[in-house]
């Protein structure tokens, strides 16, 4: 039986600004390492022959293989230089995904995704093409209208996570469009081809680490699995 | 000047389900003492002079009187108890107001609202008759469909927290009709009455207490707080 190859592209083109440090998030640390450093390590706890994908600010790939040493990180990726956007980045990180297979696209600074959340993507867009991670909102939701808002319903709605993962051919077809401003995601970019979209459950554990609330929240998670 | 009388009615409803917990939720301790007790402190800090309703299900009213001896807790409140939904928690809660006023609408498990939040919610409320603290998504979110999901741009949604402010003659009025199952929060039962809803916003920080993962992040807030 041949395996796919499983490509994952880790995005990480965080500033510091909305976090209110001086580091760029995907470089503060967390339980004693950069978050970056705990994302890497999930996907090959997933598949040890994963092949992996950083897409970094070309002004912090310098600084990243410094921490890498400085950490005496080992695992195995390359790393790419991002874009002026996430689509530009998620782009260039396409661009050494040779030939087929599935590829995850996710987020460097979603450290605490489960084993379980990878795998179940990736058999997804096995079997479906496409496929995404999201879980259902815990909170009423309102829609912005024109004059001021309205309750929508929630049990409508799903908060998307990563990883979002496809098969190479579909997500490089949709990645040769024009970037658009409603793609938020890769899903978004995905579906504009006319490609569906299948929903994997996801988990609350498995935050994006943005505001410094979060980064309390991840030294908890942290402190509780011994990371 | 006459102070306009304010009411809170804290709603505390919940079991120990979705919590993997023997306690109801709000009965849950968080650095130190319940969850219910610091939601309570909150409004008192703001406001010494509020007038405090909480609604509880009636089997955890003396559970609840023995903890507030246990921890020797002096703020002045109410019991009420509670209905079959959240609808009618909140319809017994709102039989304590009397006469004219401003009524927040606040969750018990939310311990972490701010006091600006607080007196921002009241404000609008006495401006604007109806208003609701909310905050912006950080996910990107999907709608699901009939055959399966569609991506929604995200600025254009808000998620609900409270408090919901209102002035106590529209609330009361919300009240009268009946419960309807699109009723998820305060504002979409005073919306149904033709009400404008003003939002109000909120922090990432106000989060409602409900998963295993809320009370790590809880205890984390309380650590740096020295609550």
């Amino acid at each position: 039986m041949v395996q796919v190859p499983e490509y994952a592209i880790i995005v990480a083109g965080g500033s510091g600004t909305r976090m209110q440090h001086s580091l760029p998030k995907q470089f503060i640390e967390v339980a004693g390492k950069p978050i970056l450093m705990h994302t890497i390590e999930q996907f090959y706890r997933y598949n040890p022959a994963v092949r992996l994908i950083v897409v970094l600010p070309q002004e912090q790939i310098t600084t990243w293989r410094e921490l890498c040493r400085k950490y005496t990180f080992k695992l195995f990726h390359m790393t790419v230089a991002g874009g002026a956007t996430r689509f530009g980045s998620v782009k260039n990180g396409l661009g050494a995904v040779m030939g087929d297979g599935l590829v995850a696209v996710h987020d460097g600074v979603r450290p605490f995704v489960e084993v379980e959340t990878i795998r179940a993507a990736y058999e997804a867009a096995a079997k479906f093409g496409s496929a995404v991670v999201a879980v259902s909102p815990k909170d009423s939701i309102r829609e912005l209208t024109g004059e001021g808002s309205r309750a929508v319903p929630r049990a409508n709605y799903k908060l998307v996570q990563t990883p979002q993962c496809f098969k190479a051919s579909i997500l490089r077809s949709a990645y040769e469009q024009p970037e658009q401003e409603h793609f938020t995601d890769d899903a978004s970019v995905v579906e504009s081809t006319g490609e569906k979209i299948k929903l994997v459950e996801g988990s609350y554990r498995n935050i994006k680490i943005t505001t410094p609330e979060d980064l309390v929240l991840a030294e908890a998670f942290a402190a509780q699995d011994k990371m």
